[in-house]
């Protein structure tokens, strides 16, 4: 529904936000994530300036950083996204046995946030 | 509403299953989410096997599995969840500074998780 | 925030709706999911119907159906809700055996829905 | 999996809820939503009352309660509901620029309610 | 993305649990859902443990446990878990007029779960 | 458990952004949200201004802007924000049947969405 903008047929300042995801990313092509964005110049310059600063290396490593987006992307069971994120992750070097783990603790994690939900319970003390 | 089980009053059962905790953990108390689990054994036993095996060292190390654990209950909106895996991030070396992040790039997934489904994207054939 | 109308003074037009939920449930009293909604009568009155319609005896038990209202709750973390279909429930004969069931149930539901999702499945024609 | 029941072959029940669908919404043709439906008539006439009494004018004017709909639809990842709330949004008068700006809200909101949940938030008196 | 791993292929580990789900099932095929976990071998027994306790006969029977299922997996929006326990609980015995009250029955908990939420409700001191 | 920064304790680039805040919003206080953000400045600064950007008069106006934020936090469940967002839509204006007509709306979307879920729907041509 959404048209894709393609490098060639896209703004200089659409072309800019392009030029600097490959740069970062060391890739050669955009994906159509950005190019559905770019319907929309701002939304697509602050979420990339956004996706730019958080998934940098800091206290966390791009690694860990990419588990955590694919298992919150899981969650909400967004299959474009577990797709990208997914190879993401394998790009920054996920193996299938981490990749095991992260599905098993994703199901897990929404499993017993449902017990707990059920449960109503009241937060000990000693985590507070 | 459900009644918490403490250990005294608990059968031979759900003792046993509370010693385990405690002995895996390194603790000497049990907390609530357990002892309200602790109404239906099957559910406590199996739930707690579940988590011993998901949740020990593996191909991901502890703090990393803490971490998608929170990560889904924030994504969840699950209070007692945050705060007991929030609790148990910081125990297993979560600093501040990793938190901070954790929160950043959880707020960010679940943006462009609906950025995704919004656009309604085809996935690029790179990411199969 | 929003203010609970009481019985007293509400208008003719709520107290027709209260009326019709005590005689339907065989109460005295009005919870305030109601008198919340009350400050919207057409709201109001179309959320009773359809609740009315909804829930009563069909091709499903009155307490299976409370049972399916109690997992979307639990799902959905709705704290009130929880609380209160958790009541109807109990009202409608649910024992503790089988609220610990469906608390399992509705855990292990959503954990291999994101099984699900992570492993992007294709259904398979027998499910057809 | 679950069959569309098409005009000819409908009810008079079913046909009198298609034909004012159609006059309202001034369609000569019913979506699939509708035809699934069908197979449940007191389903199919209480959602299309409902909807004809919610999304009537009101207070708040027939494209913003679409654009809320389309919004919820969003966040809900439910891609049917995505697809036609958007189609609907459109014939309302929906801007692309509206659209995209939409989707950048929706995006936020996400974002920032997990934000607020991580940082388990006491709710300051001012807003109250 | 991630390979099914089919009976002829697969580990004595791995075929000892299809047997398992076969025998259990009374069926003589494997659906997808097993032959993507069986990738990780301990999540496939696990999992599959979890599901033949949790879904077997009890206070809760086979049937209901299987209409809560389906409205947790319609509630996530999960397609591949909708097919799957959908044929399961026409296996089991589910009619279409069931699965239709199912369906509004989980569309309105939806509905009122949001309702709840927006009003911000104190809980009843007659629910707890 | 997250520390409130405070703005006579804050930082120079903290109060920048708090300065900010109150200036655009024509305020003399600063929320809990944004005091809890500030233990990691630069997810402050980037939140804030991604606020400001996203929520400015645009192509939508201020009180839509808001409506739809409002109904995505109801949608989420999230406390706080429907409280603040709440808060924030009736300072531009949202009149309490407003605010009852968006609960309505957004109820009856998770509902609707629910049921497409459920019927697993195709997409009619017409919406393409």
């Amino acid at each position: 529904m959404v048209q894709l903008i393609e490098y060639d047929e896209a703004s200089a300042e659409v072309r800019a936000v392009y030029d600097d995801i490959m740069t970062t990313r060391g890739t050669d092509w955009i994906n159509n994530f950005w190019k559905a964005l770019a319907n929309h110049p701002p939304t697509l310059r602050r979420t990339w300036e956004s996706i730019k600063e958080v998934m940098a290396p800091g206290a966390l490593d791009p690694l860990t950083k990419e588990l955590i987006y694919l298992a919150v992307s899981i969650t909400n069971g967004c299959g474009y996204c577990i797709a990208s994120h997914g190879a993401a992750a394998r790009r920054k070097g996920m193996t299938p046995e981490q990749h095991a783990e992260l599905i098993a603790i994703t199901g897990l994690a929404n499993e017993t946030n449902r017990h707990a939900a059920a449960l109503d319970l009241d937060i000990d003390p000693q985590f507070r």
